[in-house]
Protein backbone atom coordinates (compact mmCIF):
# COMPACT_ATOMS: atom_id res chain seq x y z
CA UNK A 1 0.00 0.00 0.00
CA UNK A 2 1.46 3.42 -0.69
CA UNK A 3 1.71 6.04 2.01
CA UNK A 4 -1.21 8.16 1.76
CA UNK A 5 -0.67 11.78 0.88
CA UNK A 6 -0.80 14.43 4.02
CA UNK A 7 -2.48 17.23 3.16
CA UNK A 8 -2.78 20.33 5.94
CA UNK A 9 -6.12 23.10 5.11
CA UNK A 10 -7.45 25.97 6.79
CA UNK A 11 -11.03 25.21 7.97
CA UNK A 12 -12.78 22.81 9.30
CA UNK A 13 -13.85 19.31 7.21
CA UNK A 14 -16.43 20.19 4.58
CA UNK A 15 -14.01 23.44 3.89
CA UNK A 16 -13.84 24.49 0.46
CA UNK A 17 -10.38 23.98 0.95
CA UNK A 18 -10.72 20.33 0.47
CA UNK A 19 -12.82 20.74 -2.49
CA UNK A 20 -9.50 22.05 -3.71
CA UNK A 21 -7.35 19.65 -2.46
CA UNK A 22 -9.42 16.85 -3.62
CA UNK A 23 -9.47 18.42 -6.93
CA UNK A 24 -5.39 19.08 -6.75
CA UNK A 25 -4.32 15.62 -5.43
CA UNK A 26 -7.06 12.92 -6.11
CA UNK A 27 -9.28 11.09 -3.17
CA UNK A 28 -7.53 8.80 -0.24
CA UNK A 29 -6.00 12.02 1.04
CA UNK A 30 -5.03 11.80 4.47
CA UNK A 31 -6.62 15.77 5.50
CA UNK A 32 -5.01 17.64 8.26
CA UNK A 33 -7.57 20.79 8.85
CA UNK A 34 -6.06 23.61 10.82
CA UNK A 35 -7.08 26.60 12.63
CA UNK A 36 -5.66 29.08 11.04
CA UNK A 37 -3.02 29.70 7.73
CA UNK A 38 -0.42 30.22 9.53
CA UNK A 39 -0.32 26.93 10.84
CA UNK A 40 -0.96 24.90 7.91
CA UNK A 41 2.08 26.54 6.60
CA UNK A 42 4.11 25.52 9.97
CA UNK A 43 2.59 21.74 9.48
CA UNK A 44 3.77 21.68 5.85
CA UNK A 45 7.24 23.13 7.37
CA UNK A 46 7.84 21.31 9.84
CA UNK A 47 7.07 18.14 8.22
CA UNK A 48 3.63 16.62 9.77
CA UNK A 49 1.89 17.42 6.34
CA UNK A 50 3.11 16.60 3.14
CA UNK A 51 1.58 19.47 1.29
CA UNK A 52 -0.56 22.49 2.00
CA UNK A 53 -3.68 23.99 0.02
CA UNK A 54 -4.30 27.50 0.69
CA UNK A 55 -6.72 30.17 -0.58
CA UNK A 56 -4.91 32.82 -2.79
CA UNK A 57 -7.91 35.17 -4.72
CA UNK A 58 -11.38 35.16 -4.68
CA UNK A 59 -12.93 36.55 -7.97
CA UNK A 60 -15.24 38.70 -5.55
CA UNK A 61 -13.10 39.56 -2.36
CA UNK A 62 -9.96 39.89 -4.10
CA UNK A 63 -6.55 38.34 -2.86
CA UNK A 64 -6.06 36.72 0.63
CA UNK A 65 -2.86 39.20 1.54
CA UNK A 66 -2.25 37.09 4.66
CA UNK A 67 -1.21 33.99 2.72
CA UNK A 68 0.88 36.29 0.07
CA UNK A 69 2.50 37.03 3.48
CA UNK A 70 3.06 33.31 4.48
CA UNK A 71 4.57 32.69 0.91
CA UNK A 72 7.33 34.81 1.65
CA UNK A 73 7.95 34.10 4.82
CA UNK A 74 8.11 30.32 4.76
CA UNK A 75 9.56 30.02 1.54
CA UNK A 76 7.42 27.16 0.65
CA UNK A 77 7.12 26.29 -3.23
CA UNK A 78 3.57 26.59 -5.16
CA UNK A 79 3.95 23.53 -7.42
CA UNK A 80 0.38 23.57 -8.57
CA UNK A 81 -3.03 25.66 -8.74
CA UNK A 82 -6.64 25.09 -8.98
CA UNK A 83 -9.63 27.26 -9.21
CA UNK A 84 -13.34 26.30 -7.24
CA UNK A 85 -16.34 27.67 -8.01
CA UNK A 86 -17.67 28.77 -4.85
CA UNK A 87 -21.62 27.65 -4.20
CA UNK A 88 -23.06 28.88 -0.86
CA UNK A 89 -25.78 26.56 0.27
CA UNK A 90 -28.29 26.85 3.25
CA UNK A 91 -27.75 24.39 5.33
CA UNK A 92 -29.73 22.33 8.61
CA UNK A 93 -30.27 19.82 10.78
CA UNK A 94 -32.40 17.32 9.65
CA UNK A 95 -35.86 17.72 10.06
CA UNK A 96 -35.46 21.88 10.30
CA UNK A 97 -37.78 23.56 8.13
CA UNK A 98 -36.88 26.59 6.12
CA UNK A 99 -39.93 28.34 7.92
CA UNK A 100 -38.25 27.83 11.55
CA UNK A 101 -34.69 29.54 10.61
CA UNK A 102 -33.94 32.54 12.33
CA UNK A 103 -30.42 33.01 12.07
CA UNK A 104 -27.77 31.83 9.74
CA UNK A 105 -23.79 31.22 11.13
CA UNK A 106 -20.91 31.52 8.33
CA UNK A 107 -18.01 33.30 7.84
CA UNK A 108 -18.25 37.23 7.06
CA UNK A 109 -16.90 36.66 3.45
CA UNK A 110 -19.64 33.78 2.80
CA UNK A 111 -22.30 36.14 4.65
CA UNK A 112 -21.16 39.05 2.68
CA UNK A 113 -22.07 37.17 -0.60
CA UNK A 114 -25.50 36.02 -0.22
CA UNK A 115 -27.02 39.50 0.79
CA UNK A 116 -30.01 39.16 -1.81
CA UNK A 117 -31.06 35.85 0.69
CA UNK A 118 -30.84 38.08 3.78
CA UNK A 119 -32.18 41.05 1.61
CA UNK A 120 -35.25 38.97 0.32
CA UNK A 121 -35.95 37.36 4.04
CA UNK A 122 -35.19 39.86 6.49
CA UNK A 123 -36.80 38.00 9.50
CA UNK A 124 -33.66 35.87 8.92
CA UNK A 125 -30.04 37.50 11.01
CA UNK A 126 -26.66 36.49 9.80
CA UNK A 127 -24.49 36.24 12.94
CA UNK A 128 -20.28 36.30 12.27
CA UNK A 129 -19.01 32.78 12.82
CA UNK A 130 -15.61 31.55 12.14
CA UNK A 131 -15.15 28.96 9.58
CA UNK A 132 -18.26 28.26 6.87
CA UNK A 133 -17.91 24.05 7.88
CA UNK A 134 -17.55 24.74 11.34
CA UNK A 135 -20.88 26.47 11.19
CA UNK A 136 -22.14 23.46 10.18
CA UNK A 137 -20.22 21.73 12.52
CA UNK A 138 -21.33 23.27 15.62
CA UNK A 139 -25.35 23.23 14.10
CA UNK A 140 -24.54 19.21 14.37
CA UNK A 141 -22.61 19.75 18.09
CA UNK A 142 -24.74 21.99 19.98
CA UNK A 143 -27.87 22.29 17.89
CA UNK A 144 -28.80 26.32 19.09
CA UNK A 145 -32.70 27.02 18.42
CA UNK A 146 -33.79 28.32 15.03
CA UNK A 147 -30.15 28.35 13.11
CA UNK A 148 -28.56 27.26 9.88
CA UNK A 149 -25.43 27.34 8.38
CA UNK A 150 -23.99 28.62 4.82
CA UNK A 151 -21.35 26.34 3.95
CA UNK A 152 -20.49 23.69 0.66
CA UNK A 153 -22.74 20.84 -0.02
CA UNK A 154 -19.37 18.97 0.69
CA UNK A 155 -19.77 20.31 4.19
CA UNK A 156 -23.72 19.14 4.16
CA UNK A 157 -22.90 16.00 3.30
CA UNK A 158 -19.46 15.35 5.68
CA UNK A 159 -21.68 16.36 8.77
CA UNK A 160 -25.16 14.91 8.01
CA UNK A 161 -26.50 18.20 7.21
CA UNK A 162 -29.76 18.65 4.65
CA UNK A 163 -29.72 21.47 2.28
CA UNK A 164 -33.32 23.76 2.66
CA UNK A 165 -31.67 26.06 -0.09
CA UNK A 166 -29.08 25.81 -2.95
CA UNK A 167 -26.66 28.54 -4.82
CA UNK A 168 -27.68 31.18 -2.43
CA UNK A 169 -24.97 33.41 -3.94
CA UNK A 170 -25.30 36.82 -5.49
CA UNK A 171 -23.70 36.09 -8.06
CA UNK A 172 -22.41 33.00 -9.67
CA UNK A 173 -19.04 34.28 -11.13
CA UNK A 174 -17.58 33.43 -7.22
CA UNK A 175 -14.49 31.58 -7.78
CA UNK A 176 -11.53 30.59 -5.40
CA UNK A 177 -8.42 30.30 -6.60
CA UNK A 178 -5.95 27.85 -4.23
CA UNK A 179 -2.36 27.07 -4.54
CA UNK A 180 -0.69 23.16 -3.70
CA UNK A 181 2.37 23.27 -1.92
CA UNK A 182 4.90 21.24 -1.26
CA UNK A 183 8.62 22.00 1.02
CA UNK A 184 10.13 21.35 -2.24
CA UNK A 185 10.11 21.93 -5.90
CA UNK A 186 10.01 19.87 -8.64
CA UNK A 187 13.89 18.32 -9.44
CA UNK A 188 13.14 19.87 -13.28
CA UNK A 189 11.09 22.97 -14.56
CA UNK A 190 9.99 22.60 -18.58
CA UNK A 191 11.75 24.25 -21.06
CA UNK A 192 9.80 25.90 -23.76
CA UNK A 193 6.54 23.89 -22.36
CA UNK A 194 3.12 25.85 -22.82
CA UNK A 195 0.94 26.14 -20.06
CA UNK A 196 2.55 27.35 -17.21
CA UNK A 197 2.72 29.72 -15.02
CA UNK A 198 5.48 31.22 -12.26
CA UNK A 199 4.67 33.63 -9.33
CA UNK A 200 7.34 35.69 -8.09
CA UNK A 201 7.87 38.84 -5.83
CA UNK A 202 9.93 41.36 -5.62
CA UNK A 203 10.32 45.08 -4.39
CA UNK A 204 11.52 48.05 -6.59
CA UNK A 205 14.36 50.40 -5.63
CA UNK A 206 12.67 53.91 -4.86
CA UNK A 207 13.43 55.53 -8.09
CA UNK A 208 10.94 56.99 -10.83
CA UNK A 209 9.91 54.65 -13.11
CA UNK A 210 10.66 52.01 -10.97
CA UNK A 211 7.66 49.71 -11.02
CA UNK A 212 7.67 50.39 -15.30
CA UNK A 213 11.57 49.33 -15.36
CA UNK A 214 10.36 45.63 -13.90
CA UNK A 215 7.43 44.94 -15.61
CA UNK A 216 9.41 46.34 -19.16
CA UNK A 217 11.70 42.85 -18.79
CA UNK A 218 8.52 40.94 -18.92
CA UNK A 219 6.84 43.25 -22.13
CA UNK A 220 10.31 43.30 -24.04
CA UNK A 221 10.47 39.32 -24.35
CA UNK A 222 6.29 39.02 -24.67
CA UNK A 223 6.14 37.17 -21.27
CA UNK A 224 2.48 37.83 -20.54
CA UNK A 225 1.65 38.64 -17.03
CA UNK A 226 -1.48 36.65 -14.95
CA UNK A 227 -1.53 39.26 -12.32
CA UNK A 228 0.14 41.45 -10.15
CA UNK A 229 -0.57 42.65 -6.64
CA UNK A 230 0.90 44.86 -4.27
CA UNK A 231 1.51 44.82 -0.68
CA UNK A 232 2.58 47.37 1.99
CA UNK A 233 6.20 46.26 3.05
CA UNK A 234 6.04 45.93 7.26
CA UNK A 235 7.79 48.42 8.96
CA UNK A 236 8.33 50.48 6.14
CA UNK A 237 5.30 52.79 5.39
CA UNK A 238 3.88 53.36 1.95
CA UNK A 239 6.69 50.93 0.17
CA UNK A 240 5.28 48.12 -1.26
CA UNK A 241 6.34 44.42 -2.61
CA UNK A 242 4.88 43.54 -5.39
CA UNK A 243 3.27 39.69 -6.17
CA UNK A 244 3.61 38.70 -9.84
CA UNK A 245 2.07 35.86 -12.00
CA UNK A 246 3.53 35.58 -15.47
CA UNK A 247 2.92 32.54 -18.15
CA UNK A 248 6.11 30.89 -18.42
CA UNK A 249 8.11 28.60 -16.85
CA UNK A 250 11.55 29.03 -15.53
CA UNK A 251 12.99 26.30 -17.70
CA UNK A 252 12.17 28.73 -20.75
CA UNK A 253 15.42 30.68 -21.46
CA UNK A 254 13.36 33.91 -22.66
CA UNK A 255 11.57 33.60 -19.11
CA UNK A 256 14.74 33.02 -17.09
CA UNK A 257 16.86 35.96 -18.96
CA UNK A 258 13.66 37.95 -17.71
CA UNK A 259 13.99 37.04 -13.97
CA UNK A 260 17.92 37.66 -14.24
CA UNK A 261 16.83 41.05 -15.94
CA UNK A 262 14.62 41.58 -12.98
CA UNK A 263 16.96 41.04 -10.43
CA UNK A 264 19.21 43.78 -11.41
CA UNK A 265 16.47 45.79 -10.81
CA UNK A 266 14.99 45.24 -7.61
CA UNK A 267 16.07 45.02 -3.99
CA UNK A 268 14.32 41.76 -2.73
CA UNK A 269 13.30 39.41 -5.30
CA UNK A 270 12.22 35.75 -5.37
CA UNK A 271 10.55 32.76 -7.01
CA UNK A 272 7.57 31.27 -5.31
CA UNK A 273 6.55 28.91 -7.57
CA UNK A 274 6.33 27.15 -11.09
CA UNK A 275 3.18 25.13 -11.88
CA UNK A 276 1.26 24.03 -14.49
CA UNK A 277 -1.90 26.58 -14.78
CA UNK A 278 -4.59 25.35 -13.60
CA UNK A 279 -8.37 25.04 -14.80
CA UNK B 1 -21.73 81.50 13.53
CA UNK B 2 -20.94 79.82 10.38
CA UNK B 3 -22.73 76.36 9.69
CA UNK B 4 -20.85 73.31 11.38
CA UNK B 5 -19.26 71.06 8.59
CA UNK B 6 -21.28 67.70 8.44
CA UNK B 7 -18.90 64.99 8.59
CA UNK B 8 -19.96 61.13 8.05
CA UNK B 9 -17.17 58.52 9.32
CA UNK B 10 -17.75 54.47 9.79
CA UNK B 11 -17.39 53.20 13.66
CA UNK B 12 -18.40 54.61 16.66
CA UNK B 13 -17.63 58.31 18.00
CA UNK B 14 -13.58 57.89 19.15
CA UNK B 15 -12.82 56.14 16.14
CA UNK B 16 -9.24 56.58 14.09
CA UNK B 17 -11.48 58.30 11.52
CA UNK B 18 -13.09 60.65 13.82
CA UNK B 19 -9.44 61.73 14.29
CA UNK B 20 -8.21 62.01 11.01
CA UNK B 21 -11.89 63.57 10.78
CA UNK B 22 -10.12 66.83 13.32
CA UNK B 23 -6.84 66.72 11.05
CA UNK B 24 -8.76 66.65 7.60
CA UNK B 25 -11.03 69.41 9.21
CA UNK B 26 -9.99 70.85 12.23
CA UNK B 27 -12.68 70.97 15.52
CA UNK B 28 -16.03 71.87 15.68
CA UNK B 29 -17.26 69.22 13.22
CA UNK B 30 -20.59 67.69 13.37
CA UNK B 31 -19.92 64.44 13.37
CA UNK B 32 -22.04 61.53 11.84
CA UNK B 33 -21.01 58.10 12.73
CA UNK B 34 -22.47 55.45 10.61
CA UNK B 35 -22.16 51.12 10.82
CA UNK B 36 -21.05 50.75 7.24
CA UNK B 37 -18.55 51.81 4.91
CA UNK B 38 -21.09 51.97 2.03
CA UNK B 39 -23.67 54.07 5.06
CA UNK B 40 -20.48 56.88 4.95
CA UNK B 41 -20.49 56.99 0.89
CA UNK B 42 -24.47 57.19 0.85
CA UNK B 43 -24.77 59.74 3.75
CA UNK B 44 -22.53 61.92 1.30
CA UNK B 45 -24.35 61.17 -1.88
CA UNK B 46 -27.99 61.72 -0.31
CA UNK B 47 -26.17 65.34 0.89
CA UNK B 48 -27.38 64.35 4.73
CA UNK B 49 -23.16 64.89 5.39
CA UNK B 50 -21.02 67.56 3.47
CA UNK B 51 -18.16 65.17 3.50
CA UNK B 52 -17.08 61.39 4.46
CA UNK B 53 -13.61 60.59 5.70
CA UNK B 54 -13.13 56.31 5.18
CA UNK B 55 -9.45 54.54 5.89
CA UNK B 56 -7.96 53.47 2.27
CA UNK B 57 -4.93 51.22 3.34
CA UNK B 58 -2.81 50.59 6.77
CA UNK B 59 1.06 50.04 6.33
CA UNK B 60 0.65 46.49 7.99
CA UNK B 61 -3.13 45.39 6.90
CA UNK B 62 -2.73 46.53 3.44
CA UNK B 63 -5.76 48.39 1.41
CA UNK B 64 -9.34 48.45 2.13
CA UNK B 65 -10.61 47.20 -0.44
CA UNK B 66 -14.40 47.89 0.15
CA UNK B 67 -13.77 51.69 0.12
CA UNK B 68 -11.79 51.48 -3.54
CA UNK B 69 -15.08 49.74 -4.75
CA UNK B 70 -17.37 52.28 -3.27
CA UNK B 71 -15.01 54.96 -4.73
CA UNK B 72 -15.51 53.93 -7.86
CA UNK B 73 -19.48 53.00 -7.63
CA UNK B 74 -20.36 56.33 -5.87
CA UNK B 75 -17.93 58.63 -8.07
CA UNK B 76 -17.56 61.46 -4.75
CA UNK B 77 -14.19 63.09 -5.36
CA UNK B 78 -11.01 62.53 -3.08
CA UNK B 79 -10.61 66.24 -2.09
CA UNK B 80 -7.46 65.53 0.71
CA UNK B 81 -5.76 63.07 2.52
CA UNK B 82 -3.92 62.34 5.70
CA UNK B 83 -2.41 59.41 7.84
CA UNK B 84 -2.98 58.67 11.42
CA UNK B 85 -0.66 56.67 13.40
CA UNK B 86 -2.95 53.74 14.82
CA UNK B 87 -1.82 53.74 18.62
CA UNK B 88 -3.15 50.59 20.70
CA UNK B 89 -4.45 51.01 24.06
CA UNK B 90 -5.65 48.60 26.79
CA UNK B 91 -8.79 50.32 27.81
CA UNK B 92 -11.46 49.22 30.77
CA UNK B 93 -13.77 50.80 32.86
CA UNK B 94 -12.61 53.28 35.72
CA UNK B 95 -11.10 50.94 38.68
CA UNK B 96 -11.05 47.76 36.92
CA UNK B 97 -7.18 46.48 37.39
CA UNK B 98 -5.12 45.05 35.05
CA UNK B 99 -5.16 41.34 36.96
CA UNK B 100 -9.03 41.19 36.74
CA UNK B 101 -8.76 41.64 32.86
CA UNK B 102 -9.80 38.26 31.24
CA UNK B 103 -10.88 39.07 28.01
CA UNK B 104 -10.10 41.99 25.50
CA UNK B 105 -12.88 42.93 23.03
CA UNK B 106 -11.97 44.71 19.90
CA UNK B 107 -11.99 44.66 16.12
CA UNK B 108 -10.06 41.76 14.35
CA UNK B 109 -7.25 43.76 12.93
CA UNK B 110 -6.70 45.48 15.86
CA UNK B 111 -6.32 42.09 18.17
CA UNK B 112 -4.42 40.61 15.06
CA UNK B 113 -1.69 43.73 15.21
CA UNK B 114 -1.22 42.93 19.37
CA UNK B 115 -0.19 39.37 19.14
CA UNK B 116 2.70 40.08 21.40
CA UNK B 117 0.50 41.50 24.15
CA UNK B 118 -1.26 38.25 23.88
CA UNK B 119 1.38 35.90 23.55
CA UNK B 120 2.79 37.82 27.05
CA UNK B 121 -0.42 37.39 28.61
CA UNK B 122 -1.68 33.94 27.95
CA UNK B 123 -4.45 34.22 30.46
CA UNK B 124 -6.10 37.11 28.58
CA UNK B 125 -8.32 36.22 25.42
CA UNK B 126 -8.93 38.42 22.33
CA UNK B 127 -12.78 38.58 21.27
CA UNK B 128 -14.20 39.83 18.24
CA UNK B 129 -16.11 42.99 17.93
CA UNK B 130 -17.44 44.90 15.33
CA UNK B 131 -15.57 48.32 16.26
CA UNK B 132 -12.69 49.13 18.41
CA UNK B 133 -14.09 52.64 19.35
CA UNK B 134 -17.40 50.76 20.21
CA UNK B 135 -16.10 47.85 22.25
CA UNK B 136 -15.49 50.62 24.49
CA UNK B 137 -19.08 52.26 24.38
CA UNK B 138 -20.02 48.32 24.89
CA UNK B 139 -17.42 48.12 28.57
CA UNK B 140 -19.25 51.45 29.47
CA UNK B 141 -22.37 50.05 28.41
CA UNK B 142 -22.70 46.79 29.42
CA UNK B 143 -19.94 46.29 32.38
CA UNK B 144 -19.35 42.44 31.17
CA UNK B 145 -16.78 40.53 33.63
CA UNK B 146 -13.02 41.07 33.13
CA UNK B 147 -13.39 42.71 29.86
CA UNK B 148 -11.43 45.32 28.28
CA UNK B 149 -11.24 46.84 25.00
CA UNK B 150 -8.68 47.86 22.30
CA UNK B 151 -8.82 51.20 21.12
CA UNK B 152 -7.77 54.80 20.70
CA UNK B 153 -7.07 57.36 24.06
CA UNK B 154 -9.69 59.28 22.15
CA UNK B 155 -12.25 56.70 22.69
CA UNK B 156 -10.94 56.05 26.30
CA UNK B 157 -11.64 59.53 27.22
CA UNK B 158 -14.69 60.15 25.06
CA UNK B 159 -16.87 57.16 27.14
CA UNK B 160 -14.69 58.38 29.84
CA UNK B 161 -13.12 54.90 30.26
CA UNK B 162 -9.50 54.30 31.59
CA UNK B 163 -6.29 53.49 29.89
CA UNK B 164 -4.61 50.25 31.67
CA UNK B 165 -2.08 49.73 29.40
CA UNK B 166 -0.56 52.21 26.14
CA UNK B 167 0.61 51.72 23.13
CA UNK B 168 0.42 47.84 23.05
CA UNK B 169 0.56 47.20 18.97
CA UNK B 170 3.22 44.84 18.05
CA UNK B 171 4.32 47.59 15.19
CA UNK B 172 4.96 51.08 15.62
CA UNK B 173 5.12 51.48 12.02
CA UNK B 174 1.23 51.04 11.66
CA UNK B 175 -0.33 53.98 9.77
CA UNK B 176 -3.52 54.27 8.21
CA UNK B 177 -3.98 56.39 5.45
CA UNK B 178 -7.21 58.45 5.48
CA UNK B 179 -9.34 60.10 2.54
CA UNK B 180 -11.68 63.15 2.58
CA UNK B 181 -14.54 62.93 0.06
CA UNK B 182 -16.98 65.61 -1.28
CA UNK B 183 -19.89 65.67 -3.27
CA UNK B 184 -18.52 67.67 -6.22
CA UNK B 185 -14.36 68.24 -6.90
CA UNK B 186 -12.75 71.81 -6.23
CA UNK B 187 -13.70 74.31 -8.88
CA UNK B 188 -9.53 75.02 -9.85
CA UNK B 189 -7.01 72.03 -10.32
CA UNK B 190 -3.40 73.90 -9.87
CA UNK B 191 -1.12 73.80 -13.02
CA UNK B 192 2.13 72.94 -12.38
CA UNK B 193 1.65 73.15 -8.57
CA UNK B 194 4.16 70.85 -6.38
CA UNK B 195 2.75 68.27 -3.35
CA UNK B 196 -0.23 67.52 -5.35
CA UNK B 197 -1.19 63.81 -5.86
CA UNK B 198 -3.86 62.18 -8.24
CA UNK B 199 -6.34 58.92 -7.70
CA UNK B 200 -7.97 56.97 -10.75
CA UNK B 201 -8.69 53.76 -11.51
CA UNK B 202 -9.10 51.62 -15.21
CA UNK B 203 -9.16 48.98 -16.86
CA UNK B 204 -6.30 47.25 -19.23
CA UNK B 205 -7.37 45.73 -22.85
CA UNK B 206 -6.83 42.31 -22.54
CA UNK B 207 -3.49 42.34 -24.51
CA UNK B 208 0.16 41.37 -23.84
CA UNK B 209 2.20 44.47 -22.12
CA UNK B 210 -1.26 46.13 -21.29
CA UNK B 211 -0.08 46.98 -17.99
CA UNK B 212 3.43 47.89 -19.26
CA UNK B 213 2.14 50.41 -21.97
CA UNK B 214 -0.42 51.87 -19.56
CA UNK B 215 2.22 52.62 -16.57
CA UNK B 216 4.35 54.12 -20.04
CA UNK B 217 2.16 57.18 -20.04
CA UNK B 218 3.49 58.06 -16.74
CA UNK B 219 6.64 57.25 -17.31
CA UNK B 220 7.66 58.46 -20.46
CA UNK B 221 6.94 62.19 -18.68
CA UNK B 222 8.78 60.92 -15.50
CA UNK B 223 5.30 61.14 -13.51
CA UNK B 224 6.46 59.26 -10.35
CA UNK B 225 3.58 56.44 -9.11
CA UNK B 226 2.86 56.68 -5.12
CA UNK B 227 1.10 53.48 -5.38
CA UNK B 228 -0.85 50.80 -7.20
CA UNK B 229 -3.28 48.30 -6.76
CA UNK B 230 -5.00 46.12 -8.43
CA UNK B 231 -8.67 44.48 -7.37
CA UNK B 232 -10.82 41.89 -9.28
CA UNK B 233 -13.54 42.95 -12.02
CA UNK B 234 -16.94 41.24 -10.76
CA UNK B 235 -18.31 39.25 -12.98
CA UNK B 236 -15.44 39.01 -15.20
CA UNK B 237 -13.70 36.39 -13.23
CA UNK B 238 -9.36 36.68 -13.29
CA UNK B 239 -9.77 40.15 -14.69
CA UNK B 240 -8.96 43.32 -12.80
CA UNK B 241 -9.25 46.91 -11.72
CA UNK B 242 -6.14 48.77 -11.18
CA UNK B 243 -5.68 51.85 -8.69
CA UNK B 244 -2.96 54.15 -9.35
CA UNK B 245 -1.82 57.52 -7.95
CA UNK B 246 0.60 59.43 -9.33
CA UNK B 247 2.49 62.56 -7.93
CA UNK B 248 1.26 65.59 -9.93
CA UNK B 249 -2.49 67.40 -10.54
CA UNK B 250 -4.81 67.37 -13.09
CA UNK B 251 -4.07 71.05 -13.78
CA UNK B 252 -0.36 70.29 -14.87
CA UNK B 253 -0.17 69.84 -18.86
CA UNK B 254 1.67 66.75 -18.98
CA UNK B 255 -0.47 65.15 -16.68
CA UNK B 256 -3.52 66.43 -18.60
CA UNK B 257 -1.67 64.14 -21.33
CA UNK B 258 -0.59 61.37 -19.68
CA UNK B 259 -4.29 60.76 -18.81
CA UNK B 260 -5.31 61.80 -22.11
CA UNK B 261 -2.73 59.00 -23.52
CA UNK B 262 -4.19 56.53 -20.97
CA UNK B 263 -7.90 56.57 -22.05
CA UNK B 264 -6.46 55.80 -25.45
CA UNK B 265 -5.41 52.86 -23.67
CA UNK B 266 -7.52 51.50 -21.36
CA UNK B 267 -11.48 50.15 -21.50
CA UNK B 268 -12.91 51.98 -18.01
CA UNK B 269 -10.65 55.06 -16.88
CA UNK B 270 -11.41 57.48 -14.09
CA UNK B 271 -10.21 60.03 -12.24
CA UNK B 272 -10.91 59.75 -8.22
CA UNK B 273 -9.68 63.04 -7.20
CA UNK B 274 -6.75 65.63 -7.20
CA UNK B 275 -5.66 66.29 -3.94
CA UNK B 276 -2.87 67.84 -1.83
CA UNK B 277 -0.51 65.16 -0.32
CA UNK B 278 -1.08 64.32 2.69
CA UNK B 279 1.20 64.01 5.71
Amino acid sequence: MPKRKRVAFQGERGAFSEEASVQLLGEGLDLDPRPSFEEVFAALAGGSADYAVVPIENTLAGSVHENYDHLLRFKLPIVAETSVRIVHNLIARPKVRFSQVSRVFSHPVALGQCLKFFRKHPRIRPENYYDTAGGVKMLMEQAPDGAAAIASAAAAAFYGASILRRSIEDNRQNFTRFFLLARRPPRRSPAGAKGWKTSIVFTTRNIPGALFRCLSVFALRDINLAKIESRPLRGKPWEYLFYLDFLGSVGETRCRNALRHLGELTDLFQVLGCYRQGG
